[in-house]
Formats: C-alpha cells, sequence, structure tokens
C-alpha cells in the first residue's frame, strides 16, 4: 500500500470487466456484446461529424440526444440523463440516491459492480438470496431501509422479474427508490419505462451497449421523475460536465433514431437465442429461461470451470463465475447464427474429451 | 430538495462550465479551445475505426494510448493513466488521494472545478491567496496538513509557477502529494514531467482538450510514481471500467504521435498571444503575464462585467468571473490572427461607448 493512497483505496474490491483480447482470433461471446454491427445511420452520422469540430467541447447537457431520447421513450426530456455507458450512470445513481443510506438491497447473484459502488461509497450492501431457480422474489424487498436495485433481465441469469411484481413492489414501498438496470430488456422483457410517470420512486436505467450495437462508444442513460435527474445531474456536474464526446453524442443519437434496424436485430437475436437453447439442451445442458442476449448454462456431468478453459483452447470465449453458488454455470452470450452453429460443432468434441 | 437525494446532493455547488452555444454566430474566445483543428492524422485515424467494430467494448485500459503518452513522454507504461477528459483524472485522483484528508490545499484564485470536488468527497478546502501579482508563491504552501494541487500555468491567470519553486516544495514536503494539473502547459511554461522520476509525491495532469484540439473527444492523462497510477485504476475500476470510448483512444493516439503538428499549432497560438497582448495593451489593458492559450486582463476604466456583456452583444464570447479579486478581470482565449483582430478592431467602439 502506497502512503498517498486514501483509506478508501486500499478498500476497494474494483470491478472486472469481462477480457477484452487485443488479438481478432476468438469467436467472443464473453461481454454480451451485439454480432450485429451499429446502423448504417450510426454511421453516417459519426462521419459527419468527424472534423474540425472536435476541436470545441461537446454540449455537457448533451441535450439532442435527450431530446431523442425523451421523444423515443415517450418522457419530457427532463426525465432524461445520459452518461458516459450505464456504468457511469449506476455510479451516479449511488452517489446521488445511496451514499449515507443505511444501506443498499440487491440479488446475492446479479451485476458484480453493485457491490463495487458500495464499497466505493462506503455504505452497506444487503444481498437477498435468489430463489433456487434463480427467479427473484421482489416480495421480500418490502420494509427494508435503503434503496433498491436489481437489474432486469437479471445478470448474468438472464431470468425476466414480471411488471405486476415491480408495481406491487414500487407502490408498497413509496419512500424507497428503486433502480431498475434494464441493460438487456430489449431482448424480449417488458420495460418499466411505462410506469416512470405515476411512481416517482422509480429510476430505469437502459445501455447503447447492447441492444444498440455501441458497446465501443459508453452511452447509457437513466429514466425517472424530474428532481432524480436534477440530482443526476448535479452530482455529474460536480464530478465531469463532459463525461460524452462529440462523436457519442452523435452516434448515440442515430442508434436511437433508427428504430427499424433495432427491431431487426433484436428480433434476430432472439431467434438466434431460441435456437442456440434448442442446440444447448440437446447436448444436456439445463439452461436458466433468458430474455436477455445471453444464456446462462450448465452441464450435470461437467465442471464448468473446466468446460470454459476447453472453450478458451478451441478459440471460443465465454465468462465463468467463480463464485458460490453459480460456479458450475457458464454465461454465453448470444452470437451470429454462424458463430452459435460453430458453438454447438465445438461442443459435442470438447463434451466427449 | 427531492426526499431521494442523499445528504450529499443538496450541499453540492456544481461547477459551471463556460457557454457552450449551439448556434455558430459567436467568436468564441471563453473556453480556451483551441482555434486550429486536430491534426489531419487524427481525423484519418477516426475515420479508420468507424466501423462494425463500434459493437465492441474498447480496450478498459487504453494501453496502446498508454504506451505512446509514456513514449512521448519519457516515462513507463505503468507511469501513465487515461481518463475522460483530465476533469474525470482530477475528480478520480482527489478520490484517490484526498478523500478522508485533513484538508487540500490550493490558491485562492484557480480552476473553480476544485473547490466542487473538495464539496463531493467531503474534504476542506483550504485557499491560500496568490500574490497582488497573481503570483503563486509555494512557500506558503510548505508543510501544511493535506495534499497540494495548483495547475501551471495557473487558471484563469495564465501565470506560469517556475520549476525550481515546484522542485523546492517537492524536495520539502515528500510526505505531501503534490498534483500539477498543466492543462495548460503546452503554450509556453515548464513541465513538471521531468521531476515525476525523482519525486514519488507528484502527480502531473494534462489534457488533449487545448493543444491537441481535442476538446471535442474527452481525453486526459496524469503521469507520476506507479503506486499513484496504481491508485487512480483502482479506483477508477470500482467507478467506470470503460471511460475512454474506440474513437476516443484512436484519436488521442494519432494526435500524440503527431508532434510536427502538436508544435506547430502552439507555436502559432504562442506567437498570436504575444499579438494580441500589444494590441490589448495599446488599448490601455492590464494584462497580466500568460504562459497559457488565453489572456487574462483588465481595463481600468472599464467595468469587466459590463465589457463582457457589450463584446457578447458584438457577437465575441469571452469569460467572465464575478467573483472576488477578479471581478474587474475578463479571459480571452487566443483564437485565430483572424478572430484576434477581430477582436481589436471591435474593441475600441465599445470602449468608446
Amino acid at each position: 500500500m502506497d502512503k498517498f493512497w486514501s483509506p478508501l483505496v486500499s478498500r476497494l474490491q474494483p470491478y472486472v470487466p469481462g477480457e477484452q483480447p487485443r488479438d481478432q482470433h476468438y469467436i467472443k461471446l464473453n461481454t454480451n456484446e451485439n454480432p450485429y454491427p451499429p446502423s448504417p445511420q450510426v454511421i453516417t452520422a459519426i462521419n459527419r461529424h468527424v472534423d474540425a469540430g472536435l476541436r470545441l467541447y461537446p454540449d455537457p447537457q448533451a441535450l439532442s440526444l435527450c431530446e431523442v431520447i425523451a421523444g423515443a421513450t415517450g418522457v419530457g426530456v427532463r426525465n432524461v440523463f445520459v452518461g458516459n455507458g450505464s456504468d457511469e450512470v449506476l455510479a451516479l445513481a449511488f452517489m446521488a440516491f445511496f451514499s449515507g443510506a443505511e444501506q443498499v438491497n440487491f440479488p446475492d447473484i446479479t451485476y458484480s459492480f453493485y457491490p463495487v459502488y458500495c464499497g466505493l461509497f462506503g455504505v452497506k450492501a444487503n444481498t437477498i438470496p435468489l430463489e433456487d431457480d434463480f427467479s427473484l422474489d421482489l416480495r421480500r424487498y418490502n420494509g427494508l431501509p435503503g434503496g433498491i436495485i436489481f437489474p432486469n433481465p437479471n445478470a448474468p441469469t438472464g431470468r425476466e422479474t414480471g411488471l405486476q411484481a415491480i408495481e406491487a413492489l414500487l407502490a408498497e414501498n413509496p419512500d424507497t427508490l428503486v433502480i431498475i438496470d434494464e441493460a438487456y430488456v430489449d431482448f424480449g422483457a417488458k420495460s418499466a419505462l411505462s410506469l416512470v410517470g405515476r411512481y416517482p420512486n422509480l429510476l430505469v436505467i437502459q445501455t447503447f451497449s447492447k441492444s444498440r450495437s455501441l458497446a465501443g462508444m459508453r452511452v447509457g442513460f437513466a429514466i425517472g421523475d424530474k428532481g432524480l435527474i436534477e440530482a443526476l445531474n448535479r452530482v455529474k456536474d460536480s464530478f465531469n460536465s463532459y463525461p460524452l464526446d462529440r462523436l457519442a453524442q452523435s452516434a448515440a443519437t442515430a442508434a436511437m433514431q433508427d428504430g427499424i434496424y433495432f427491431n431487426n436485430i433484436r428480433r434476430k437475436i432472439i431467434e438466434t437465442r431460441t435456437q442456440t437453447v434448442e442446440g444447448l439442451e440437446g447436448l444436456g445442458f439445463e439452461v436458466v429461461p433468458s430474455q436477455a442476449n445471453f444464456v446462462f448454462v450448465r452441464h450435470p456431468q461437467h465442471d464448468a470451470g473446466e468446460l470454459y478453459e476447453k472453450l478458451r483452447s478451441a478459440g471460443i470465449l465465454v465468462r465463468y463465475f467463480n463464485k458460490p453458488r453459480i460456479d458450475q454455470y457458464l454465461r454465453i452470450t448470444i452470437g451470429t447464427d454462424d458463430e452459435m452453429q460453430q458453438l454447438l460443432q465445438r461442443l459435442p468434441v470438447l463434451l466427449a474429451d
């Protein structure tokens, strides 16, 4: 430990993102990226802005982008906040709403950045076990002190939590802020966006990284009551005024405007998921029901850690979490039909090994 | 105040960035942007990456960029940290080194984001007055508890602090972390980068927004002892793993590689500054000696706030800070020769008004 580190730094347990190999020799099914490129309109929009204007600061409010998101989601522009990926939006939300809280409540199996944020902002992480089938029983969250956060669909399980249960949670706990992290919602789950107008205790967070094929451009957003958005802006403007560069703003604006392309590729991924699930079950895998662009699977006869290594050696990257309850599972991103066919063709050899 | 806000949010006094008007009808001398476009090699590098690869996450470590910065500054790659603009680097540095400290020491007249960070991370801001001529006497910082931060050249004054005084400060206070914010160093001041190897208590922060003409792409960096860089990485990976998108990484890498273009435009700006200072002094302005891409000026016969408004009405944006000691000054960015000629031609009319 360095003598200049604040006490905070040595306590931190930083998040470990999935590998981003610098070579291109893998079928990359490990970080839930979209296998399809961004909309051609995104490429056109970026190209139009690669010019002398890059010498100028971007709009710190990203107002054009906020307006387009507001229009697409049916809210007002003051109900929209944008940030540098949904990770930054989540970090700022923890700072704005949970720092100083008694605790933050989330599932034991969930996005592994939540406990990291708790560590960073010095708030207790209260984890609540998922059911045995990895479903999320929101009744367990009623009446708890502090805020609530969970992804829907959950990660890394892919399971959806129904909107009725979410609405009941919001209605029964009006003084508790509930953040729903909808990074994967566009692949078949129902969004809670429709509840925003009625529940001021709801903040919905989405991203351009998955369904909009823009993981490389780092844009996420939050939708909620104006007071919540104002708090996020206050924290953002006390941390970094211009988190979205000019090209990221252009890219995200165009991506949100091309609804046809968006619907085409997410439908395609849902189809590929259905076929992949069939193929995996045919090989003896157990597959958690998924409404995300990944599946969470285990094989009763094979150790997940070993299978992860074998797949890696065979040129296929998937994600393995060596953690309680899920250390016999693999998370496999849904790629193109061709990539999933290659996975399904190589697996029998590896399983027979 | 909203019932969901953390106690922190209502206490915050967010930073107010200079105006970024959405129309293009101003001569924009208010946010210290570079009047020249980025290097043609930057444009080429970005264009090469506007493709299907945007669907993939960027390298969270931005290793290629760090390697190029390390090569250009003569340090090892583990001495380099990159972030989303130098504002994000500063914010993470405050979190990593100053949170929990007794106080942070900086000049009374300086970059107005420093007190904002103190508010965000709950640490006392101890401001130390600049001398009457706005020079920074670093001997006043000897033996103080907590860390030290100042820009060199200082903002918004433009005055340089000599390297000898900086080295004396580092040598006399080996247990105190000193952060030097060199956002404007490339316009004539001496960088403290040469001291990094000898003083583990020194962190130097620079940006691509000014001398590299990339304010629109949000890239800043820090150079220091490995232990300091490790702390920054730990905090960054507990906040947002991928703050630099793919195009920002490509742009900054190419900008750092084109040293010839960099030297040409910064020399040009220094020349224009010399001419601008002469012109302003000819009109009766007092100009603080500047080694930055801006000048800090007052006119003994004219109220600065009124002059700011008159310039704005005449289509010229400059920066006015309504704060103690500097409320009779204007900060004027050095633009192109043509822009500065227009300023010098319109001023006599406004002064006679």
